[in-house]
């Protein structure tokens, strides 16, 4: 039987991404140089299609990284001499903060219960940080971040750069780069692409705090820097030979989704994303984790199956769909269930007929 | 036309590649979870097949990370509290040795002339270092380091770590890893794989020397540090979702080399190596880079081609092969000829035939 993956990443293959590596394999994308003028121009092509998919700013740098989390290491690494701050609300928002903490920085949190968000509002921001840190969607629990929520933060906090992760929130997620300072995603969830690169978007604010911590004598880490980052992206290239199909591959899924376009993307998550919630918020005894309306993920959606997960599991993989388990200690009594742009809504109402039946 | 890649990286894919990423989409490879059974399988498959392939000890641990480059990175971070020492012959070894500059450490070197090996039995090894760092096949220059150099340079400092890049002569290589104490590659080399994967293989020395570091307070990285690699590698996995496809693949073409035989690789390499040199060392105008017999690379050869380099490209280009340029400075005057696995004994001959035609 043929399997849809429904997991929040790795999840199902964008569907032409079959086509596109067949493709490279045939142009020989694997063998070529990646100083050559060939690879420039797709590792140029990629990052056109991203900045009109995603509207990042010209005035944003691309880094070419090989996961989300080789991206938080170098944030870290190039913003923060000291102090950074982490709001906490799963497990990949305190893989930044421990981050932090292994580069002996003094990083300081402030954590939500898991399922639920933050007050900003009363968030005692104590440290005066270098860096805040923000999951805008936690992978583990469901939970999202209003992008005005971040604004806002960064507006009380005007000196500190401001750090968005998107990892499962992108390409859906509009947020306005001009009211951040850096945001980063991996490839393997919302793309749809084999996993094995990390993008990270920063702004010249981040680039100055690298150079100015580098003046100091501080290390801001090898070849990996965002000064070698910066001085090989102008050129189309990168430091180290990189993932080089998954640059491609980017880059042509990334031109797909442009063509279907980022409006019609974002509603038809949204209306999937309803009728997920929708449903569960009336189920008997399978209901959301996330309670609050405005904390909810619409592309990771974390149900509470407590004593009848694995049941639900195997139900599911009977008619070929494939769901996440909870993340961590939440791992055997939930379920998460991705909504990414590959997900159709026919598929959608599949898991929620299995689910009636 | 259908091209084949001489180029020392990347290169030509290995035969099978092409159907392995076709099995590996058929099998969901790449959507599968990072934490599943079935990837531990392939994970354990993978590490099983490269100790055989390359006779890596139990002892060691083998780590997969995204390049050489980042190889270096966390060598550095987690092997040196203040001092190491590099033997650098080309751009590879100077890369490491910078690497060490940008992480703060006092790094002292040795030169080589480009093209030429050192004197072992004089070098000035100055500063006690805790980790010294050779480059066994130097990529950028052709020129090979015997292993018996290497291991009695660690003979004569056992209390320092030894670090041996093999890039670009993995799997024919072959070294005793219980003279040295860490090996790396990546895979788009001699493997004849996408690149975006490097493997790191560590004794327990550099073990202990991270846990001795980190016990200090000193910083060893965060989620690729070693204690963090060692603690995910023992249970066939990785800290972070790594580049799956890239794993799997890996496994499969070793798989492949291991029924193929490793003497027999090891023959077939050094018959068409020999081919090669024996040819541009009789040839009038375009001779050999590296004079000295025993300083020559097997697997990454340097011919000198001055003012003709474009012309001796483009002639080969017409007939579908595709070699190297020079490296850095000696770009344009000079070309280097992969020899991996993949290359086939026939293919050696056509570029010789096309030299001489």
């Amino acid at each position: 039987m043929n399997k849809t993956f429904f997991t929040p990443g790795p999840t199902e293959l964008y569907p032409e991404v079959n086509n596109y590596i067949q493709q490279a394999l045939a142009d020989n994308i694997c063998s070529i140089n990646h100083r050559s003028k060939e690879f420039m121009d797709f590792y140029k092509m990629t990052v056109d299609n991203l900045r009109l998919l995603l509207n990042i700013p010209e005035s944003y740098h691309i880094f070419f990284l090989s996961s989300a989390t080789e991206c938080m290491d170098r944030i870290i690494q190039n913003c923060v001499e000291e102090r950074s701050f982490h709001f906490v609300n799963g497990a990949f928002a305190d893989r930044f903060y421990k981050t932090a903490i292994e580069l002996n920085k003094n990083a300081e949190k402030v954590e939500a219960s898991y399922g639920e968000g933050f007050n900003f509002n009363n968030a005692d921001i104590k440290n005066n940080p270098e860096l805040i840190c923000v999951t805008q969607n936690e992978t583990s629990t469901g939970v999202a971040i209003s992008p005005d929520n971040i604004y806002e933060l960064k507006q009380r906090h005007p000196d500190a750069l401001v750090s968005v992760d998107i990892v499962t929130s992108s390409p859906y997620i509009d947020l306005n780069y001009d009211k951040i300072d850096c945001a980063f995603f991996s490839v393997q969830k919302g793309f749809g692409l084999p996993a094995g690169l990390g993008v990270l978007m920063v702004n010249d604010r981040c680039m100055d705090k690298a150079r100015f911590l580098k003046s100091k004598g501080a290390s801001i880490g090898s070849y990996h820097n965002f000064i070698s980052l910066y001085e090989n992206a102008i050129k189309h290239q990168t430091t180290e030979t990189p993932n080089v199909l998954a640059i491609y591959l980017l880059g042509k899924v990334s031109e797909n989704l442009n063509k279907h376009g980022i409006e019609e993307i974002r509603k038809e998550t949204e209306a999937k994303a309803d009728l997920l919630y929708d449903f569960f918020d009336r189920h008997e005894s399978f209901k959301p984790f996330v309670k609050k309306k405005a904390d909810r993920s619409n592309t990771v959606i974390v149900i509470e199956t407590p004593d009848k997960q694995a049941e639900v599991k195997k139900s599911f993989s009977e008619i070929g769909m494939i769901v996440g388990s909870g993340y961590g200690k939440l791992k055997e009594s939930q379920i998460r269930i991705a909504n990414f742009p590959m997900h159709r809504i026919e598929d959608v109402k599949k898991i929620i007929m299995a689910f009636n039946s």
